[in-house]
C-alpha cells in the first residue's frame, strides 16, 4: 500500500512509519508543521497531528481525493461537521483511541451493563509511567462513561515506565469480576491504524468510527 | 416464599437454607438420603443432591406439582430427557453452575470470540484451595470450551484456602486483555439459586437454563 | 492447653474458640462485659475486648498469675506502662495485628528499605469489603510507616466481601516489584494467637511483641 | 567515564551503549567477533558476548589492566577459576542477571525462607513474550533454587510481547503472600551494569558478584 502521514515527525507518526515499513508499505507523502514532501499520490493518508492543523488536513484530502484515517485529539464539533461533509467525497475513519484492545474492552463493559445493577461495587484503576501528569487518564474517563453505574473515583497510579494499564472490578457479596487491559507500547495503537488502512481502501465514501471498522466482518 | 430443599444436609443445602432464611423465606419441606419432612406444600423445590436420587426428585415434583431448581451434578442424557418431559407440567431451571459471575464471564468470553483470532496467545489459570484434587477445575473446562481458539493447557494452582479463581488472558503483540472471576464463598452460588427461586414462581411450564433466567429482563 | 478468653462473645473471641477447640484445647475461663465464668485456672488468657476493660484485664492476670496474650486495639501509653509493670510477674504478648502474613510482610518491607531510594515510585493499595468504613485501613497505615520513603496517598478500594488485601508496588524505570498479602478469613489472625499461646507457656516473665515471638526460633 | 564494550553489536551491547551515552559516558573501545576498535584506554570494560570468546576477554583485560564487568552466560567452572586468578590484578564483577529488581527479589525470598515451612503451598509463575522458547525461564529456575521448599512445577505463560514477569505465591490456610517482579525492557539490566561501572572504579582488586555490589553501601 502507498500511504502518507500528516504529523510524520511526531511519536505516533514515527511508530506508524515503523510498523507500516516492516510490513512492506511505502511512505509516499509526508507532512508536518515544517515540511511537506510528495513522492506519489498515496492510497490513504494517516493524520496524527495537532487540531490546529486539522482544517488544512481536510483540504488536502479533499483536493487529492485520498481516504483519511485520523487520530488527532482535541477535535471539536465544528471539526466533526466539516469531516462529515468531506466524507461524502472520500471515506474517513476517526477515533481518539486506535487500540484494538481498548475498543474490545468497551464492548465487554457494555456487556457488563446488561448484568450489573446498583448493588455492585465498582472500582476503576489506571496505571501509567511517572511522566504522565494528567489524572485520571483519558482512557479511564472514556471507560467510566460507558458504565451505567456511578463511579465514585478513579484510582490513578504512577509507576516507573508502565506504558498504560486499565482495570475495572465489579463485586457483589460472594464474587468479583475483573477486566483489565495493558498496552505494552505504541504498537497497541499502530496496529489499529494498520487494520484501518487495510480496510479503508475498500470502503464506500462516508464517516466511520474505528469501532465500526473493528466490528465489520 | 415457602420452599423445600432436597439434599438439605449437604454443604450447598445448608448454605441455601442460610441465605434464604436471612431473607425471610420459609423452609417447609426437606429431604436427604435419610429423612423426609413435609410441613406444608412448598412453592418451589431446590435440589442439590446426588444424581442417583434424581429420578426420585423428578417423581416428587411431578406428584406435588411444584417447580424445580436443580444444581445436582453428573446428570446424564436420560436425566435431561426425563426432566424435559416433566417440565411440561412444572417449570424447571437447571444448571451445573449457579454463580451469576461465572455466567456473566461466559458471556464476556463469547464476546471475545468475535474479536480474537489465531494470532492471539491465550492462557487460562485456575486457583483453588489445597484440598481440591481434580485439575483443571470443572469451571475451567467449561470456560475453555466456550473459546473458539485452541488452548494448549490450563494452569492449575492449589493455594491455601482460596475458594476459587479463574483468569483468562488474551495477548497480541502490543497489548493484553485479562478477564478474571473470584468466588469468595458458597454465596456466589446460593445467590443465583435465590434469583432463580424468585423468578420461577412466575415462569410458564418448560425447561430453562440458569443463563436464560439471568438474561431474562 | 487450658485457656481463657476475655471478650469471648466478640467476633475474634468466637473465632479463637473455634480454632482452639478444633485443635483440642480446653476453654476453662471466659469473660465479657456481662458474664464471667471460671471452670478452672487457665494456663493462658487471651484478650480481644475493649480498651476500656483493659485495666480490669491486667488486674485479673496479675491476681491469677496467668500469662496474657492481648490483641485489644486502641491501647494507650499508660496501658503499655501498666502492661510492662505487670509483665515482671507474668509473660505478656501484645500486638495490634496477629496475622503471621502481615508480620512477614513488615519484614519484607524493611528489607526493601535497604534497596530503594527516592528515585523509586511507590503505590500502596488496600482492598476490603463494602462494610469497612475507615479509609485507609489500619494495616495500610502500619505498612506505610515502615517504609522510609514518603507515600503520597493510599488507594482504598471497597469491594463486595473481600476480607482484606494489601499491596505495595515499587517501580523504577525499567522494572517493578510488587508485594501483596491477602487474608481469607479471621483464621489469618487466630493462627497467630494459637502460635503465641503455644509459645507463651515456655516464656520467661516479660513483655513481648508478636513479631518477637514469630522471629524466635 | 570512558568505557569499552565487548559484544557491542549484540542486543545488550547496544542497550548498554544507549543508556551510558544518555548519561554522558564515552565509548572508547568496542569489540565483537568481527571488529575491534580502540580509541583510548577505557576505565572499565563491559562484556556481554559469547562464552567461547571469554578466554580472549580475560586476556584483554589482563593486558590492558582494565576492570571487567561481565554478564556473559554459560560460563563454566574453568572460566570462574581463570576469572578469580585475573581478579588478583584487576577488579571483576560477574553476574548472570544484572537486574537490580531480580536481585532484590532473591533477598526477599531468602527472608521468606526464615518464616515458611512445609505447611505452606508455593506456586511459581513466569510470563514471557511468545518468542521465548525455553520453559521455565532461567530466572524462574534461579528463584526456585533459593527457596528451601520443594516446588512441584513452575507455570510458564507465553503471552504477546510481555518482556518478563516472575511471581511467587506463598499460602497457608487463612492467608497468602505474593511477591512479583516485572521487567519492562532491557533497561532493567543495563541500569545494574551502569551501577556496577560506577562502583568498580573505586573497588580494590578481587572478584565480586553483582549482589555484593548491590549490598555494598
Amino acid at each position: 500500500m502507498k500511504y502518507g502521514i500528516i504529523g510524520f515527525s511526531g511519536k505516533m507518526g514515527k511508530a506508524i512509519e515503523n510498523l507500516f515499513s516492516k510490513e512492506g508499505h511505502e511512505l509516499v507523502y509526508k507532512k508536518d508543521s515544517e515540511i511537506e514532501e510528495l513522492i506519489e499520490k498515496p492510497e490513504v493518508i494517516i493524520d496524527f497531528s495537532l487540531k490546529e492543523a486539522f482544517s488544512d488536513t481536510l483540504k488536502i484530502i479533499e483536493e487529492k481525493e485520498v481516504p483519511l484515517i485520523t487520530g488527532t485529539t482535541g477535535l471539536e464539533d465544528t471539526d466533526f461537521e466539516k469531516m462529515k461533509e468531506v466524507s461524502k467525497k472520500v471515506p474517513i475513519i476517526q477515533s481518539f483511541n486506535f487500540s484494538i484492545g481498548i475498543n474490545i474492552m468497551t464492548e465487554l463493559l457494555e456487556k457488563m451493563n446488561d448484568y450489573i445493577d446498583e448493588t455492585y461495587d465498582i472500582e476503576i484503576t489506571e496505571t501509567h509511567h511517572r511522566f504522565k501528569k494528567d489524572k485520571p487518564s483519558g482512557t479511564a474517563i472514556l471507560l467510566e462513561k460507558i458504565l451505567n453505574s456511578k463511579i465514585e473515583k478513579v484510582h490513578s497510579k504512577r509507576l516507573g515506565s508502565e506504558f498504560g494499564e486499565h482495570e475495572i472490578e465489579f463485586a457483589s457479596t460472594g464474587e468479583i469480576i475483573k477486566i483489565s487491559h495493558r498496552a505494552y507500547s505504541r504498537e497497541a495503537f499502530t496496529k489499529g491504524v494498520l487494520l484501518s488502512a487495510k480496510k479503508i481502501i475498500n470502503l464506500e465514501n462516508g464517516f466511520y468510527t474505528f469501532k465500526q471498522i473493528l466490528n465489520k466482518k
